[in-house]
């Protein structure tokens, strides 16, 4: 059996998500299916994590192990000629019999983009969050930096997975406004060892309370410290949400 | 009666064009009825052009004629409210009784992206195309540079639609490589007195054979001679096309 790596970007739009749901179109059983094809092999892929719907990713890992004699290039080639339009694979390599991509994951990083902008861009439909209100996005930038280090963010958690603890470690976050013709774009990047379900999009649903003046700089860290659901934002829509890159 | 002229951004994908067509769903149709339900009045829209199915538009200028006593601000935003997602209103103003967006129009400019890179962007997939090629960019500017200029460009020309002349006067085009992350990106801009039917993506499926190595420098000059779309190049595909700008 040889062991594979994949990087994967995909347009999360039409898709219920990475994991497999009978019934549904998932990114999961959409690259299973063109691997079967292509090894003729049932092959179960572990990802670094799963995606909701409508989320995107710049850079999904995701593992396979096969009998397959093919090359890991040949592979990406087959795979990206199989695969529907908005899925890619950006590389592809041998990896050791060791590794496992939800299992070897050590940090993540996720962007979430907001778009603030008093006209719609028709363009990026898919990929922000349109906010009507105008943010301040130097505020939400100090007011986030009171997440950053090892916390119980079960304030920022959604119920319904399983995970044995609700404590992370943040290593970043930034709140950054585009300049020139993009200045109506609001950039959020979060890299953590890992994260509970929906912490990103809730995180963010907290910052543009600040962020529209409706909460206080100091509120996120009470949030924080509440480690309640109620206590936070709400969880803000998929389409802004990027899984950029995973680090092993 | 008040004249007025809108700017409009358009993402093309779901339309069939711009134009009024039984049984489709058009861009002209949408504004329509969208300004119907506004003013109440049954108003017909003039645009700089038409765009067809797929094009999609950065700056499209429409003018139309009503007695509507509202100011151009509240129609820019009633419009907006009402539009769907993919179709926004830059700009609203009140223009002189002689303003036409149709026969007023002095210049107007087009994009064409195009994505050469070996791994298809999963992002762009509705406002590129993506050729499976290498293409040298540097070449293709230096062959468009023959179509400046006031020349008969019947060879760029699909027929079906009705014009007086087929001399139109190209003011400047340019091909360029876009750098960093954009470096599987051309960009060919063209600007001209005005376009013949399909004319931009003739223009561009004739620059690509020179990019790819197909044609040499100088046959963009030799097709524009023989005054004979069947020596051009293929129409290029509507979703890699921008309306850019119109100047009047």
């Amino acid at each position: 059996m040889r062991t594979f790596k994949l990087v994967l970007a995909y347009d999360g739009s039409n898709y219920s998500g990475w994991q497999i749901q009978p019934g549904r179109i998932t990114l999961q059983e959409t690259l299973e299916r063109a691997l079967r094809k292509i090894t003729g092999e049932e092959i179960r892929v572990a990802a670094s994590g799963r995606t909701d719907a409508g989320v995107h990713a710049l850079g999904q890992v995701v593992s396979f192990r096969s009998d397959t004699h093919l090359a890991p290039e040949v592979i990406q080639q087959a795979l990206n000629a199989e695969l529907p339009c908005d899925v890619a694979v950006l590389t592809a390599c041998e990896a050791t019999a060791d590794f496992h991509a939800t299992a070897s994951a050590l940090r993540k990083r996720y962007r979430y983009v907001l778009d603030d902008g008093p006209i719609r861009d028709v363009f990026n439909l898919r990929y922000v969050w349109h906010y009507r209100h105008r943010l301040d996005a130097e505020a939400m930038h100090r007011a986030a930096q009171a997440l950053v280090g090892t916390h119980d963010f079960s304030s920022f958690e959604t119920h319904g997975s399983p995970r044995e603890s609700s404590i992370r470690t943040i290593f970043e976050i930034s709140v950054e406004r585009g300049q020139g013709a993009a200045s109506g774009r609001l950039t959020v990047e979060v890299e953590a060892d890992g994260f509970l379900y929906n912490m990103v999009r809730t995180i963010v649903g907290t910052l543009v309370e600040v962020g529209r003046g409706t909460r206080a700089e100091q509120w996120p860290a009470q949030v924080l410290a509440a480690r309640d659901r109620k206590a936070a934002g709400q969880t803000a829509p998929p389409q802004g949400l990027f899984l950029v890159r995973v680090d092993y």
